[in-house]
């Protein structure tokens, strides 16, 4: 996800010159350090190919293509390929890594080069929709089609590009005449830091709810790099928003929690010179954030990770070291609420990206409010938990302020729904965001939550990230059994589609919505779809029974 | 080159099944090993580029497509190029080698990946010419484009494929909206093995004739690999031909005769097992001789090779170890002779490759008569030089008959021309091996190659290879004079129309001939170009003069 608040950009380099000294001082280079320091081994594991496939349309398969298996892969590697062309491979499992193969002639010398495309797909539609001419809007780089020269045969062949996939299509693009030859010993070396595998559930379990465990384990498993990604095929990073649901999927399955803890310090270390939290963290060469990326809700959501992970290890001391950006945070709200106990929207709108979801058409003054006081409530738990109430001793009443202002602004008495002042959009998120904030009651929740089903033009979420707030709204709200139906049928959906790993985006109705304008491009194993994992194994009275 | 004689596959085949041991038992083992040692270092030296270009389509340049200078290669270090796009530069001379280059943000932080066409050129065209849809014979993968995804910024590339340059025209396929980036610090780590540059001629000699001295060593240095390659582009490897040539060129110029040395063991080592050698070893990944590629002149032009290198270098050891080879090589010829001295045209027709020049009309009776002669005479004088006259104390005899057979039946003494019997055709070729061979005396040499000027329909030499021999036809000849201007003109064309280094096939009057059916094809740095170094230090009396 990217975008770029130019406004923000200019105010904040005004108050870097006004301010030119560094937030953070001399901590900043002691918490890159340390992010260093806890930077994991990456655990390379060799997976082969099961299957060649052929990936034919289908009107009523996921985004009209259908995979069925032709041959083993053996048949592959006796096979004279200079004729055959191209073939379509199936590793029959999600895999994050270097992609290697091996040819050899079947007989004579080879005289000459051979020349091949190789196209990665983490759904079948990659390897079997053309890339060009490319629609999108991000560096069309990212679709993983590789053009691979071979110079001499016999060779063996690594890519140097990390991939992620599970089909492989393979093209020949030039070869000569005057030989054949084989391919032969596909495979690739998978790369995460996962290692903790947690055991399987148990079998009295609903078979679709061990399903969507294994799946979410597997779409964690998959992001957990060097650093918690958002997805390894794209942007292969760390962002804020991933790394807190990501965490949250760990604390309740892997347990790793230096991976966390790495992904807190590294970034600190890389905040705004003024203090602020940037969104994301592009890890290679060398970490850097991104510069202009404030993302609102992101910056805050930084403050409830680092309470859960205090909370997950009793590790004191490094909230304590990162206490300060955390505290720095709340600012973020306290200049941007006005005296109404309202956040000041259109002053937010313009400075900072917010995000919430990608629904191009989402209203989020609403949300706005609910993740602000949400935000608030996290910090000031953080400050408990550290002893540090009286550093932010403004936080109970500025909670209690906001909390009133939205309740008597936003909420409609007759609908029993949370609607905003300048929009009078009904949505998931508003709704969510006041039941999250306990703006809304607990009965208040349930109503708002009901009545979504029986309203006209609701605004639906549009990725597994705002569902994941859906879910955890329904829980809070007590309704356990609509929370069960809801993450079945909604990451069982994509199951039932074939998901290996869990979407970045995903619409039952819709199989080919992209926040890119080109579906190949998003993500098809993407962190902050890994939470029912999280769900499953802190709630077991709810989706284990 | 390449080409297949299935037949003679089948024939050789046969006999190998009849006598399926090897003909060289254990020296075999010990000449690859000798081959390997005397494997010369690379020099590796960095190259920049100069300028960016501009190749734009002009009527009269080379191949229609001009050159023009319009930056020094720094601007394009300081040029953001995202919106750029495509830059064409020049390294002001072809290199053999690792093209690298580097990227860097021009200051925010890279979000996405690059994705570059590479298109490398040894002359203007292949940077401007489309290569698709692809209409050679060969493998299209020696065309020189590679795309590169740079998945980081900032990054360093090396290409592993060795390239064969002096243009490269840089495309951006993909990049990020969100950054701009430079491109600097191109170079090409170039290769050669040739270390001894001899001192250029002295400046009273011809103008054009230093140039192509210049351009002719420039060849051969890019051709010296760690194998006598026949062209860096492609096919870059050791054919008995290419370096019949090129250890002639090195005699007179580098003088670096352990690579002459590793490559008559390479062939001999890599030979049939019945005996005869293959006419082209492949190097990499381990060297290894092409099948069936039984080059009837090439297997016999070896001896030539090693009786040059004998002289050359008195290393006797290794002439007495290959001799049972050059011995062997023989018997290509007594057992194609017929009884009445003249070759057997049809029977090696069927089972070897007889190739002269790339010229799909040549008619090559007559030439294979006298290449057959020319070899014997060779093999002779090797044995001589040797004292072993006594193993081929046939020889004088066959050569005398021979000799007579070739003189009486294709002498036309009115034209003063020789013809074929099967064909009256009338070309260079056959009036060439006349006079190599001695058939023609000095006096009838120079009447027939006079003779080719004013007669109509006369086979041309389609490539510098059979020129090589035009030229040394005409100094046997004593026609000093006209092998001066014959060089001037011919390779002096090829400088005139801008080469650095001297191309495979050059017809003065047709920019676009290829042996491949498709012009970039063709190797612009081509191994049999190089004689005129050899010409030019041999008979300073004719060229320096």
């Amino acid at each position: 996800m990217i975008r770029f608040i130019l406004l923000n950009f200019l105010l904040l380099s005004f108050t870097s010159i006004c301010f030119s000294q560094d937030y953070y001082g001399n901590s900043r280079k002691q918490w890159l350090q340390k992010a260093e320091q806890y930077k994991p081994e990456l655990i390379i594991t060799e997976k082969k190919p099961l299957h060649i496939v052929n990936v034919s349309p289908d009107e009523y398969a996921f985004q009209k293509w259908k995979v069925t298996n032709i041959h083993p892969i053996d048949t592959l590697y006796n096979m004279p390929f200079r004729l055959k062309k191209e073939v379509i491979i199936d590793f029959g499992e999600h895999m994050t890594g270097n992609f290697c193969f091996s040819v050899r002639t079947t007989g004579l010398a080879a005289d000459g080069p051979l020349r091949f495309k190789l196209t990665f797909g983490e759904v079948p539609s990659e390897v079997a929709v053309p890339f060009d001419p490319y629609p999108g809007n991000l560096s069309r780089a990212w679709l993983q089609d590789e053009i691979v020269s071979i110079m001499y045969v016999p060779e063996t062949v690594t890519l140097h590009r990390r991939l992620a996939f599970r089909y492989v299509k393979i093209e020949l693009l030039a070869s000569s005449p005057y030989y054949d030859f084989n391919i032969y010993d596909i495979k690739c070396l998978a790369r995460t830091s996962a290692k903790n595998i947690p055991e399987e559930l148990p079998s009295s379990v609903d078979p679709m709810i061990r399903k969507i465990e294994r799946v979410s384990l597997n779409t964690l498993k998959e992001c957990m790099q060097t650093v918690y990604e958002d997805g390894p095929k794209r942007d292969q990073r760390l962002w804020i928003g991933d790394l807190y649901l990501e965490a949250l999927g760990n604390n309740y399955s892997f347990k790793q929690h230096d991976l966390t803890k790495r992904c807190l310090y590294l970034l600190a270390g890389l905040s705004d010179k003024n203090g602020y939290l940037l969104a994301t963290v592009i890890e290679n060469p060398v970490p850097r954030a991104q510069d202009k990326q404030f993302l609102y809700e992101y910056a805050l959501l930084y403050n409830a990770s680092l309470k859960d992970y205090l909370e997950a290890t009793k590790d004191y001391e490094t909230a304590e070291d990162l206490w300060p950006v955390a505290k720095k945070q709340i600012d973020i709200v306290r200049t941007n609420v006005k005296s109404n106990g309202l956040m000041d929207f259109e002053k937010v709108n313009k400075n900072w990206w917010i995000f919430f979801d990608w629904k191009e058409d989402l209203y989020k003054e609403v949300p706005l409010q609910g993740v602000s006081i949400f935000a608030l409530k996290e910090s000031y738990k953080l400050a408990q938990l550290l002893g540090k109430e009286k550093e932010v001793a403004d936080l109970p009443a500025l909670i209690k302020k906001m909390t009133k202002a939205a309740h008597k602004n936003y909420y409609d008495k007759k609908s029993g729904l949370f609607i905003g002042i300048g929009n009078k959009q009904i949505s998931y998120a508003s709704q969510i965001w006041m039941i999250l904030s306990e703006v809304a009651t607990k009965t208040e929740g349930e109503k708002a939550l009901s009545a979504l089903h029986t309203t006209q033009n609701v605004c639906h979420p549009g990725t597994p990230y705002m569902y994941h707030y859906y879910i955890q709204s329904l829980i809070n709200c007590g309704m356990n059994a609509e929370a069960k139906k809801a993450l079945i049928d909604y990451w069982g959906g994509m199951i039932k589609k074939g998901a290996d790993t869990f979407w970045e985006a995903y619409d039952p109705n819709n199989d080919f919505i992209s926040p890119y304008y080109f579906y190949p491009m998003n993500s098809y194993c993407h962190a902050w779809s890994c939470t029912p994992v999280y769900f499953i194994r802190k709630y077991p009275e709810i989706f284990q029974k």
